[in-house]
């Protein structure tokens, strides 16, 4: 890749695979790889799309730095006529959040998703030519998880066949929406329909917000920015937004209606089209979170992973070099693990996609039957690897010492850029829960004889599974795909009857589910472990070419798994899935793993394939000239400009020089 | 306290207990707590020491209102002749990271224990007068946790009677020490000290860096800022510097002699002042550092809570209110354990402080046989209360939703700035590795007869601790103090013993010391959980007036034990301590525990005493008046300056009114 030195040479010659092949596996396919490569190329080497400064750049700079570089990557994408799928690629390069993100990410679905035929003819040319910008205004300042309590209203004035939008409260100004607080003409409004006087609960809606001429809010609309949030640059380069009706009217046939009707009359109506539609767009979102969580640990990752190995520390003996850090198993056994998990994450997201092409085939030829266990997996899935990869950052960023601390480091704006992840599209705990719902149900209906699908199909052997205890002798035993498997069902299904036991001795089963929430979350979790677990044992029974990689896959895929039983050993015992014995002799394996894994290490991470630009940190420098350039890095600061600090003068002089009785401080 | 609505009235007049009382246990005495309530309310009622505007500040700007801040703090220190511990408290409630803590924090403490009487008179009234600023200026660019592997030099040149301080490599410059890039006139400089050729190991230096005058380096040093750090505010009020020397030449005497001196002549030489006060200093630097992580994972919890009380969402029925956050069990599961961490984590501080008194006098008295125990205690102590508190903080953000990644929630800044401790003063898991060493000589010397002392005294019961299993029948065992001490120091002799054992197994122990270390890591863990709840316990037997007050920190006691025994179950389960059906009753009782807290839940925050100044969060203000004061609080972004955004002419509008071809972007 780029630069002349490399520092990491010797580590890139102990790797004992085919590192490009590898490139293919993660990128998903050679042309993926090569779509993926060219795009962060053309970014990279653009010095418009610069983005070392971005943490020394105040609020109003660095939003007028994203206004820029959004604008620029879009004219680019005209002129060199890029095609959709490498023009997601490069926005995502950019690696800037802006009100781009929410316009094709959830505006343009929305209407897609929601709106009529005509609907999507008259609003959709003007939003893929960015003739008009929209956003997604749906949480408000007083709910977010409990959709259903939106509090804003649209009510259908049958005299002028009108919906007047309205904020009836405070809490029910909408709040958080990206692209909202400076720059959409237009949203999609959530608001509860009323027609007549009845409630017909929260529909969606089409709203110009801000004049296409001055920009201005139009008449009724008080709109603005909520604010700083978490981290250097981050999301302060995006305008949440907050957002408040007076009594604004819409035409009738801006109300998306491809579910829902209201008539010229306000007759309110429901179409032939499934509402369960809806929730494949929710299983799509999700599917993409899923994978965007693969794509910021395994950043993260790579930046600890090669720092670790150009990080030296203790343990010289007379004059030689000391020990890279990487070769410490403290370190290695917080670190491979997360490597391993970016993989399996990868692999579990690249099958929701697959999930989602097979329940939105079925769902159009009116069968809702999986949708339910799809439902409970994406939303699981969503939770799982979300709250897994924000810890991720934060323990790759620790793995690197003080450094890590620095911006300079890319860690910290990593992980603030990252966290809300684990709150929005989705409470992490919330959902959570939703899955425990739909394992209990699945457990209930056994008794009917309803026979659990897909990833909960190891339900339907449940009687089978509760007396299931592992038969590991020996540490290698735990190589075995199907010793693992067997050891994580058994932990699920138990975990979820005793769920379902204690639940059944509540006379009032919502108050049970309440009481015992932690413990359902527990299961749920569980359970998502699992499907992780699988998927990735199930890729590795596909024919995957190059010199060893398959080999490194098979390494990854134990340790992820392994170092799970180990995290959760007290699931694996107290359900008596395993002995204390088996248990050690896992860790044992683990041990074992991690040197075997040590010196492809750089290779794996190499495998991403990410530029310097993107990965936008000193400390995961591909040629690991990593002192240097801190040092380069440091006088940058605007607080270098000058040798003697602006307020010598007035603070610091009078204060050494006794004087500070008379200074007006 | 301040304003006239409270929101959470309904909440303070279900408290079980005298919150007042609570107040003085909290702060320690009567005494402490009017100090500190009276510099609270100074520091909050004086709007030159308003910070709600900091994330908005860009660096520059941040750093002039730290100086400012700092300064007018000392001026009012001055004016007001507050005693020194009222002008820390001070200090401290200022909130805001700045040279100061380190002048004081660092500089003076090492004059003080490393310098001869004769130094300490010179330097010492300059440096509290604040005639000169010091920092502490150890770390470098290449070396942080191995200190001998300081690269910096001191070479005595005995013809002019001077050292020679010099920055051999690039990875030598100086780089993080607080307050050293912009303000430092002095700094105590830690380099190998080298006379006629040979090498004698890192000591401490005073050097002067910049004129008194001008503020100029002094010619042959290099220095300036590193740059950004993680967060808003945060830590870039602090000038972290680089430091560079070429052959800079100090007087003989600015080196720190107390324990080993170079003559005149160039000879090197010991003093007969034991080497092991350094240690001293040590224990009493962590001590704070422990006493300081309660500090920051109460304000979070604090926070956290308050707004989970008023924060509802789900669960309404018949147009009644929604549930409180607080009310669900999911919530109480991750908070009140926070909250339990909070007060255990205040007691431990309380009682290292009177170790570290119990050393010096023992050091005083040449008795050093306490001495590693306490070393090992501290180290393992700041270890475990960092990294939980740390966690903790970003545990209560994701708690408080989305509103949690809101600047104006407080919390991320809180985060950032806590972070570092984790990896200052000792990396967490070098820290650890410490503790272990400590307890695997513990155990290698029980053989020789050579007694536990302290806080490894239980390690002189091994044998019986061995056959240890838990008599607990019914849930309300778990209450019972003694049961839930006997698990802990059974599972802590227990996984200490099994690392012994594999050592042993080990030709070279060094190497076995290496491959074993995440099973030593763990093992010094479930020491130190053992030293935290055992303290706690202690704390109780004492005599605790007001009412209830000792009831609720029992609840505190045994939620803060049982959730450490859940989240550990593994432990507990794979070395036999207790039986799975004993795991599932201490969970059972921990549910319990969580509904009889909940009424006192605002109350046990209440009792931390903090002003809304402090805390500076919307989100947990007193009088729980959180969504008017978030709306209100976003309006004043900068970006709101304008209602068009600056940015709008010259980019959204050509791209809007597709006239980007010919924009120059």
């Amino acid at each position: 890749m780029e630069g002349v030195v490399d520092h990491l040479a010797f580590e890139r010659n102990k790797t004992q695979f085919d590192v490009e092949e590898m490139k293919i596996v993660w990128a998903g396919s050679r042309h993926a790889l090569e779509v993926s490569d060219k795009m962060a190329r053309l970014v990279a080497s653009d010095p418009a799309f610069r983005k070392d400064d971005r943490p020394r750049l105040g609020r109003k700079e660095l939003f007028k730095n994203t206004l820029k570089k959004t604008v620029y990557a879009w004219k680019r994408i005209i002129e060199l006529r890029l095609s959709e799928e490498e023009a997601s690629k490069l926005r995502s390069f950019v690696d800037q959040p802006a009100f781009t993100d929410l316009h094709w990410g959830m505006f343009i679905p929305a209407i897609k998703g929601q709106g009529t035929e005509e609907q999507q003819q008259k609003w959709l040319p003007l939003a893929q030519k960015m003739q008009i910008i929209g956003c997604y205004a749906q949480t408000e300042l007083g709910h977010g998880s409990n959709v259903q309590g939106l509090e804003t209203t649209a009510t259908f004035d049958p005299k002028t066949d009108e919906f007047v939008i309205h904020s009836p409260t405070l809490t029910s100004s909408k709040w958080w929406p990206g692209g909202l607080g400076k720059v959409s003409t237009h949203a999609i409004v959530y608001a509860r329909l009323i027609t007549d006087g009845q409630d017909h609960g929260v529909h969606g809606f089409i709203v110009q917000l801000r004049s296409l001429d001055d920009h201005l809010p139009l008449p009724g609309i008080t709109v603005g920015d909520i604010g700083m949030k978490f981290g250097n640059g981050a999301y302060n380069s995006m305008d949440n937004g907050v957002l408040r009706f007076d009594h604004v009217r819409i035409p009738r046939n801006q109300m998306l209606m491809r579910v829902s009707q209201v008539t010229r009359e306000g007759k309110y109506a429901q179409s032939s089209v499934p509402r369960q539609l809806v929730y494949g767009t929710m299983v799509y979102v999700r599917q993409t979170i899923v994978s965007d969580a693969s794509l910021a640990l395994s950043r993260a990752v790579c930046i600890a992973t090669r720092y670790s190995a150009v990080r030296r520390q203790f343990g010289s003996k007379q004059g030689s070099l000391e020990t890279q850090v990487i070769d410490y198993k403290t370190q290695q056994a917080r670190l491979f693990p997360l490597l391993a998990s970016a993989y399996a994450f990868k692999f579990v997201g690249e099958w929701l996609k697959w999930l989602y092409t097979d329940v939105m085939k079925r769902l159009q030829a009116n069968d809702f039957s999986t949708l339910p266990e799809a439902h409970a997996c994406t939303a699981g899935l969503k939770s799982l690897t979300t709250s897994a990869t924000a810890d991720g950052i934060e323990e790759c960023r620790k793995l690197c010492g003080g450094h890590g601390y620095l911006c300079s480091s890319g860690l910290p704006e990593l992980f603030a850029v990252y966290v809300p992840t684990c709150t929005y599209e989705g409470d992490n705990i919330v959902l959570l829960l939703q899955v425990a719902r739909h394992l209990i149900k699945s457990i209930s209906q056994l008794r009917s004889g309803k026979k659990p699908v897909g990833t909960t199909s190891y339900i339907g052997r449940v009687e089978q599974l509760m007396l299931y205890s592992s038969d590991v002798q020996k540490a290698e035993d735990w190589l075995k795909p199907n010793t693992v498997l067997g050891a994580f069902e058994a932990r699920a299904a138990k975990k979820s009857v005793a769920c379902a036991q204690n639940l059944s001795k509540f006379t009032n089963p919502e108050e049970g589910f309440q009481e015992l929430s932690s413990d359902l979350v527990e299961a749920a979790v569980a359970h998502c472990q699992l499907i992780v677990v699988s998927k990735f044992i199930e890729k590795l029974q596909q024919d995957i070419p190059g010199k060893g990689v398959k080999h490194q896959l098979e390494l990854l895929c134990s340790i992820y798994a392994l170092s799970l039983l180990h995290k959760h050993l007290g699931d694996f015992l107290s359900t008596g899935c395993i002995t204390p014995e088996q248990g050690s002799l896992a860790n044992d394996m683990l041990r074992s793993l991690y040197s075997q894994l040590r010196p492809n290490a750089i290779g794996l991470v190499d495998a991403f394939n990410y530029t310097d630009h993107y990965l936008g940190s000193v400390l995961g420098r591909y040629d690991g000239d990593v002192y240097p350039k801190l040092y380069e890095e440091a006088w940058k600061d605007p607080l270098n400009d000058s040798v003697v600090p602006d307020g010598f003068q007035e603070y610091i002089r009078p204060m050494l020089k006794q004087q500070l009785r008379n200074a007006r401080l």
